[in-house]
């Protein structure tokens, strides 16, 4: 499928430059995107072959306002209740490695200076939707490759799959330490896309626009209610909660064995029917669901695909576990849960479904901002200025979680090396002391030495029992408090492009009175503009309570879970201490 | 008083060499013991001074077997009870720091090569007798001033203070972690002296054999007897134990203030009546014990001059908790706490019985070897096999326990730098960051949050406060295993000096036959010096007994106390955390 992109901006070509002369509402075909310094190669209706500067042009994505009434089926979901997944993650010892988020922290968007030159396509990607791939460092090359959000629906190769399965490291990347779990992984995908808007004056019809000012809305069945609850807009929740079990992974291969796989089983609580997915499925379904609702609901990325475990097992559990995680929180959020495409993957019958609703998810042209346009808040409209407050205390929130939760994940990681590596050695070392000196003591020839010396080499092996016992700890607590703030690092990553396509429909109404006084959209276009920002609002606030409530219930538990392990491994080492005491006498 | 020297082996000068020709058997006054490379300057009776080797020369230390009769009173002594000394120790927080002990190892003398080149004083003095200072470098120049034990009794010039008391030491060397206590120190002063015996073939009459063939023992009051109890050979035991309390410490000054020093205030148990002593009184004391029971009883270095504090107060605390812990223990031995050196420094009366009492002590003849010749076992004879057996046996063991305290410092020094440095500051990010995430988490405007807040809130303070315990528990606990193991590190430094001299009379014993034949003693001489090394064996076997009764007791002790202290540890931290997990509630 060729790339369009629609002119935004009279541009006339200098002569012996390869530049091509456009026109403002012209349509181009993308001929080549990896041009750099802020030049696009594309071809006009006339066949004409030419650079154009990226920023005077937008790059179509969907057809405009053209909305497919998708068969979303909401007979599940009868009531807003509090009933999250319980996990049935194995306990395994991943090692936390931290990334500098210097270069590639999606929240600089906000920070970075607006003036800044944009040579390449993600910083000036005028679309302002989420991309599904980990984000290029937005100030390296161009020349990275493409990616995968702006091309079209892969081919359904079922042969291309080598960036799928594992693949050798050539080794795995140890920590200093040389102890505890053999996994490393960098943090979350980063889903972050530098959304540059309004880089010029005037009224342009990118982004938030194309809902904002879209002539006709989706109407029928396929409507996503918001109702007004205790703690403000709420999604509608289903009566029963969906969950799911991923499991028995299996290793298949292709291609007479040349080429292996590991295929995992879903379950749902619903059928309770198994089905088979690989990770490239898992991929796929992620792409869909965030181009489908990414400028709503933060879709969190997938596991890292660079997981590397020191064994095939080590690894494969990993990703099991991580797995299991995203899809109980995809489960678990009302409007994900209850799409078509969630539901196609796991739900379908045979092979011959599967494709079928893939093709169907695939052509889906209710993507982007266009999601908005399903939502129907069931409560009054509200103003700008609220929306524009809500909007920018949810950025704040998120930004400020992100750096706790990033906070904890560094001191989390200090801590896990610490009690895997050098407490160990050293509580080691304390009881083969006690236990050396005792010895020595054996060997004194004097009488009644066997009291003292007895004791003191069951206290040296005491102290080499709490040894173990540090190095086996975080395995036991803290693996799933870094877990949790693993996922909601990943998660709060989402918000910045989430928040952003609502940053700028706001500023788009803001300019409201201006683009009618330059005849740019008339007075009713303002009021329905006011009137869907509103909209807008409602789905954020919905999908903020749902990120609150669940915040809420994530921390309480893994809180207590952490405190009760510690307070059990704390009370252990003081009972073995005390057991340890008993054996020196009162002389 | 002019050092004499008398000449065992034949030297005839070279011309021109500014030698000096001497006979065996002649005495010469030594006049420049500084000359290095194995030289001594020494004049003869006829008044001609010239170069000798040092190697052919004994040093007179005391008149040859004229020994005095000290007024010692054993009144106060009559059976053998366990009662030690209970500590008055204060919490402080010394850094450890553990000297490496290459070069510098009392124990090296049994390993190292005995055709070694004798270059200076140290390593060729013939004497066989512990010193008074630290020992240098055996092996380093020789021009690094004279030790003290070689010159005759320092005059009691209450100026000459500079050495005594604290110094500015131009800042204090701080450990890396930057926390802990501020007070350094090495080792305990290691006492060993470089014994070198029988370097040349044949018969020397320096060393043990000052004992062993003595003509005329000492008879009368001042007996030391040993009995043999259950544990075997025991030394006669007080039915009180000697205790005493170190406290107070006065800031005196002299010279019109320009000169300051600190009084202890020392109260002995027995008359309940305080007097007062500078360090360098200490270091008086210490000099005399060392010199008259040297050879029988291994006498622990007073603690390090080079203790340096972060804070005078420090400085005086550390120091005087050490002085308490080196009088206790001289307090425990019967043989050191009954002789009148040490009764004089507990009780005298005035400054005038002071003064008289330091005079007699210096003139004391029963010093080095011949306080054997104060020993009296009530016990047969035991042959040399057993005496060489028993003295290997104490060699070994207390080579083994030294290198098994060694350890301890070690580990322990590892384990306070841990504990004091990175642990609390881990702890107290971890509380940070939960108490951040909290204050992020309060920010939300998301209603019913409080509940989880304030729990993680309180979850953060408590390890904020676990932090705190981290860095104060090794003062509680750590803090007197290391004190305890320090002493018994200084105190097994002495054994190598009194296990060569018993090493070397008992060579001495099995060239018996050979010396005989060679006509160098009589046939009544050997069985004289068989039955004395016997007695030096009670004398070993008495003072072992004591070390292993009070090791046992000691460790017992200290072992308990660390394990309570460490007990308590964990169970408060394991208190306070399940507390902060009752904060959360279950949802």
């Amino acid at each position: 499928m060729a790339l369009k992109a629609q002119v935004l901006y009279d541009f006339t070509a200098e002569p012996g430059n390869n530049e091509l002369t456009v026109k403002e509402g012209e349509t181009l075909t993308i001929t080549n995107q990896h041009i750099g310094g802020g030049w696009i190669e594309a071809q006009n209706s006339r066949g004409e072959i030419g650079l154009v500067p990226e920023d005077y042009i937008e790059v179509s994505w969907w057809p405009l306002c053209v909305v497919s009434v998708s068969s979303l089926s909401l007979s599940l979901f009868l009531s807003f209740i509090h009933h999250f997944y319980c996990s049935f993650i194995p306990h395994i010892s991943p090692l936390y490695v931290i990334q500098a988020s210097n270069g590639n922290d999606p929240w600089s968007v906000w920070n970075a200076d607006p003036s800044g030159g944009s040579n390449n396509n993600w910083a000036s990607n005028p679309e302002g939707t989420q991309t599904g791939k980990t984000a290029p460092d937005p100030w390296s090359s161009v020349s990275q490759g493409h990616p995968q959000a702006y091309q079209g629906p892969a081919e359904d190769d079922e042969w291309d799959d080598e960036w799928d399965d594992m693949k050798s490291t050539g080794g795995y990347a140890e920590s200093e330490s040389g102890d505890g779990g053999g996994i490393q992984r960098g943090g979350a995908h980063a889903t972050s896309m530098k959304i540059s808007l309004n880089k010029f004056p005037g009224f342009s019809k990118s982004g938030p626009e194309l809902y904002l000012l879209c002539k006709q809305l989706t109407k029928g069945k396929d409507k996503l209610p918001i109702y007004v609850g205790e703690v403000g807009p709420v999604w509608f929740y289903p009566e029963t909660q969906l969950d799911c079990v991923v499991a028995d992974p299996k290793k298949g291969s292709k291609m007479y064995g040349l080429k292996s796989y590991i295929e995992y089983q879903i379950t749902p609580s619903t059928t309770n029917r198994p089905v088979n997915h690989r990770y490239k499925h898992f991929d796929w379904l992620y792409e869909r669901l965030l181009d489908k609702f990414g400028s709503a609901i933060p879709i969190p990325s997938l596991p890292d695909k660079q997981v590397t475990g020191r064994f095939e097992e080590e690894f494969i559990k990993m990703r099991m576990e991580r797995l299991q995680g995203w899809m109980s929180r995809m489960c678990r959020h009302p409007v994900v849960s209850s799409s078509e495409v969630f539901q196609l993957f796991l739900t379908y019958k045979d092979e011959k479904e599967w494709k079928m609703g893939k093709r169907k998810a695939e052509k889906d042209e209710t993507v982007g901002v266009m999601i908005f346009s399903t939502i129907e808040p069931e409560a009054p409209d509200i103003d700008l200025i609220e929306v524009d407050q809500k909007c920018e205390q949810f950025s704040r929130f998120t930004k400020a979680m992100d750096d706790g939760v990033k906070e904890i994940l560094t001191v989390g990681h200090e801590h896990w090396k610490r009690c895997t590596g050098p407490l160990p050695k050293e509580y080691q070392r304390i009881g083969k002391a006690f236990q050396n000196l005792s010895s020595v003591f054996n060997s004194s020839g004097y009488q009644g030495e066997s009291t003292l010396t007895d004791a003191m080499t069951a206290a040296g092996k005491t102290y080499e029992e709490i040894a173990q016992m540090f190095a086996e700890q975080p395995k036991k607590d803290l693996h799933f408090l870094m877990e949790t703030n693993n996922e909601y690092k990943g998660l709060l990553g989402c918000f910045p492009d989430t928040i952003g396509v609502h940053k700028a429909a706001i500023d788009k109404v803001k300019e409201g009175d201006k683009l009618v006084a330059t005849s740019k959209i008339t007075p009713h276009e303002k009021v329905t503009m006011a009137k869907r920002v509103s909209v807008m609002s409602y789905a954020l606030q919905a999908e903020m309570n749902h990120f609150h409530s669940n915040r809420i219930y994530d921390y309480n538990r893994v809180m207590q879970l952490y405190l009760e392990e510690q307070v059990k491994f704390y009370e252990t080492i003081a009972a073995k201490l005390r057991q340890a005491h008993g054996q020196f006498t009162t002389m």
